[in-house]
């Protein structure tokens, strides 16, 4: 960011270095996409289901997704009274047979349901876990046969990427995805969210949705300048790729361990493990810094009385010996 | 309203008629109420959330509540963008407790998940069944502990009334209801649905709330009219004890019959039954006008594979005969 | 309406007679146009615009619209937070030259400034006055060469015809008007107003909209009632040239007299005069009802120091008697 | 920033830097003060909007407010619907009977009109002029009277601070200004705007406000990094005061020029002057960057037929060798 400081720019967004990003986001996609910067996760998630609102509409996602439990209402409130309804599934994604019920359940032209708008699911989930690109292009399928967009929450998009080892268009719009959450602030950014439209007839609106929005950057180059140091010689995914490794090898240290067990297998950069709750009270008197976490809701019965669910979440930053001293406590 | 056609008169519920019949109200409550009249039953439930609506707020009602399932998104639309939170519970009523959790859910001040703002039940309910006094009471303690005005969608207020044998005051203020939605429509007004605040302070705003709706008539003093015919001489408890006594006219035949079982047992003019799915058919072909219902989430089990669950509705116009008409079908 | 009290009828306009008179409205049409009924006029206007609107969008409409000084908001509130810009023009017609000028103000993408969305024209206008035939369709073309769709707010659509002596479909669709809210509550309705859209594109989302909105009745077939009666043998149009009549009347006798004189020639069933302060006092001693009237801003040098604009409004109820009585009042 | 890039810190404003430049506020203000972070100078002026909005509310603000004409709708979008009347005054400044006749405008409880929430000033305006200190006081006088609260729109807070020599105080609440939209982007920092409610009444729901607004940054302590250095031995005045005497010097050029005048006298930052329109072309060949501007609508009549009004804007970075290159071209 310090690099651009110097010299003067176009403002709100058409300065050299941000058409220069956009091209960037071009060359990761392999084909042409709109690309919108804004100041948070919740802006690109509650924006995008802005571009696809309908009167009386209702977009589908995971019970336990950002969009519906995390946002403060942001994505009804965006998007002018949209609904979001809960699809269960085990291991924080939707299951598609729940997805096709939704749906049905709307019948065409019964105003006093409402209307199905959109789908929308969060790779890597909110529990670290992945949908397969095969799993994708199921739920796309069925979102073509009903006339819904489908919306991915990219917010760990990288952890996911590098975790399938595909690549940035395998896991989107090869598969059926139309609008991208692509976050960078989660991995290394300061503040660095863009919303990526594959289908520009999405993306028409979206000038004036993100103006109305109060989301439009003057010094948007600054955003440019992150993602810019962020895609260069591939920093972004080297920083997952990290995290990931960091998580695996917790996930290990907790196999190993008679003490806690794993919830689900990790797929990314967050692990949850399960353990008695005065385990809990000693790994946090010797210092261990974690969140008890709510067990989902397909997951309920998992957790047993006298214990406790907790998240534990691995990053760029986080080093091999932090792990490790973790690994010895809980040895 | 014939009757009021002549002559000229103040608009905009300014009128002697519509102050008359305001007062009818403050005697009907025994208490001086703000009542405001509306154009339909889901706008009086969504302005009556739009009354108590918070940035980021969130209402508890039942999961087949009229305002979660069957209002088009007009409660999240005409808040600005209020969410509605299901609470489950056996026979269409929430159970206090999932109430008491979900309450629970939201931390003071986490904006992440957003604000409790307010609880709706529906008496009777969307299938028949009531809440008595003590369990109205009890949802409304809870209510005062945690800040929250409570609202009651009283589309069949009537019917509840002469099912319980209370007075409306006895069903409303004095167990804690605040805020009424007051239906005449389904028990025999063209169009006459109100808004009633028992607690003047959250009607403040309502004048104003109202006509940014697009909800105030022109000609108010002809719902007036009709609330005046409803009131005169008990008409309206009249009308309601009629079509609650042919309901259970309707349950008695039902109970007869070997081919038919009640799904629960009916307290106002809905029954639900349940019967093979080829008598279903036959029923129809003899003339029997029903429509098949989805069964309630709490209730998903008491239909069987081959078996449908069906509504009956009974109104102030139904005849004796009409009912024993069906008896004789079904037995 | 009493015709249609017995027997049954399904509901949310889907009866018979709500499907009869759609048909009537397209003969009185004279083509296939889409109908929706809804509880006021506020409703119908501020519907209209939510059919046509777009992120960030600014209609066009003239500075004493009903859309912008007397809906209480409703336009903004139910269309999302659309904006109204107000053109001037004499005598409350929107002047095409400064509605060019407005229009060519936003630049195409500036997304700082919004994106027009459509215009407006109020027929017959907010002060009794009237767009000619080759007026409306200056502004059509002015519009079509924009992409903006011409709203009409037809609260007194019929007082406009008979003056005119042109048909519905002259003074609508064959000037390039697309979205008509057609008043009856005005014209001796108690309460029917619809939303007619010329161009069906512009309803395809209309249903949801009017659905959201809390605007669907369910026994829809009372308004239809009120139409079946109005159209009938061509009561409405006779309505409204009696009010027509009676305003005319009242104009000579302005003429006439040599203490009031007439603010601008009067078109429709509205007069506005001007007199002396005294004179006002003395009118409403004798037991006048009339009101007086800001002057509208392009006409606010037309009132002395001491005196003042008065509306004086005619209906299908007034008789030659009470005019006359006015009259020599004034004398 | 990058100071503060190493290390943990608690996320979403609760950081300890957070609270330290949020003790900043308090020691410059000289009273406790609430202060949001938000990501645009069109979010914290649409969010103050937010914190005061009613039901049909309208905020009054002079007709070029940035809130009214550059901020794409987001003012009435982010409220849910507010109106914004445009109230005229010369040089950019609000005349205070406009303003109370504005205010007078809508009778208390006439709900056709709407009600009025708000009253908001830019301090510099929008064309580089300044209310003076007992100005402001005579409008929040008003304000009070009326019981609106008074915004105030200090994208340029620093210029106008410096420029009247007095205290962040004595401009604000020891006027009467309530609620201010503190802008530190176009003084420099990358992207640093915050709201600061004096009155901390107002900010009660505005954790929930920011929230739903997509608003909340995760990583909010870089916006309070930029804040901290922006303040740190009074660099904010610093910069100004240099910005302030790049205009004053420009100013003197323009005087000093026979082929130019100046359009009013400039107090900030924003010099506006009056050219022919061959001239402006001579310039801009010559290498000048500068805009066209279109006149303010008190002021439409200073500007001749073959001339043009531009905006020539100083800030931070212009040095005085610039300025002087310009001063030598239209000498």
């Amino acid at each position: 960011m310090s690099k651009h400081t110097v010299g003067f720019a176009a403002a709100y967004g058409t300065s050299a270095l941000d058409k220069a990003v956009a091209q960037t986001f071009n060359e990761i996609f392999e084909r042409e996409v709109a690309v919108f910067f804004v100041a948070t996760g919740t802006a690109a998630n509650s924006l995008a289901q802005a571009a696809i609102a309908r009167p009386g509409g209702v977009t589908f996602a995971h019970r336990e997704a950002h969009l519906i439990e995390d946002e403060g209402g942001a994505p009804s409130f965006l998007t002018g009274g949209a609904r979001f309804q809960a699809i269960d599934g085990a291991v924080g994604l939707m299951h598609i047979d729940n997805l096709k019920a939704a749906i049905k359940g709307f019948a065409p032209g019964n105003v006093h349901a409402g209307q199905p708008m959109g789908v929308s699911i969060t790779q890597s989930s909110e529990i670290g876990t992945l949908y397969e690109l095969s799993e994708i292009a199921a739920i796309s399928t069925l979102c073509r046969e009903n006339g819904l967009p489908l919306h991915m929450d990219g917010a760990r998009f990288a952890n996911a990427l590098v975790s399938l080892g595909c690549s940035p268009a395998d896991m989107t719009w090869r598969q059926g995805v139309e609008i991208l959450s692509f976050g960078g602030t989660k991995n290394g950014c300061w503040c660095a969210e863009a919303l990526v439209f594959m289908n520009p007839t999405h993306a028409r609106e979206m000038p004036f949705i993100r103006k109305r929005s109060a989301q439009l950057f003057s010094k948007s180059r600054f955003i440019a300048a992150q993602f810019e140091a962020y895609f260069a010689d591939g920093l972004w995914l080297e920083l997952a790729a990290h995290a990931n490794a960091m998580a695996a090898r917790l996930a290990d240290h907790i196999k190993a361990s008679k003490k806690l067990r794993l919830a689900w297998q990790p797929r990314a950069n967050e692990v949850f493990a399960i353990m008695a709750k005065d385990m809990s009270t000693k790994l946090h008197e010797a210092g261990a810094v974690f969140y008890d976490w709510k067990a989902p809701h397909s997951e309920r019965n998992l957790v047993g009385e006298n214990e406790t669910l907790v998240r534990l979440v691995t990053s760029f930053a986080t080093t091999p010996q932090e792990i490790d001293r973790f690994g010895d406590l809980i040895a």
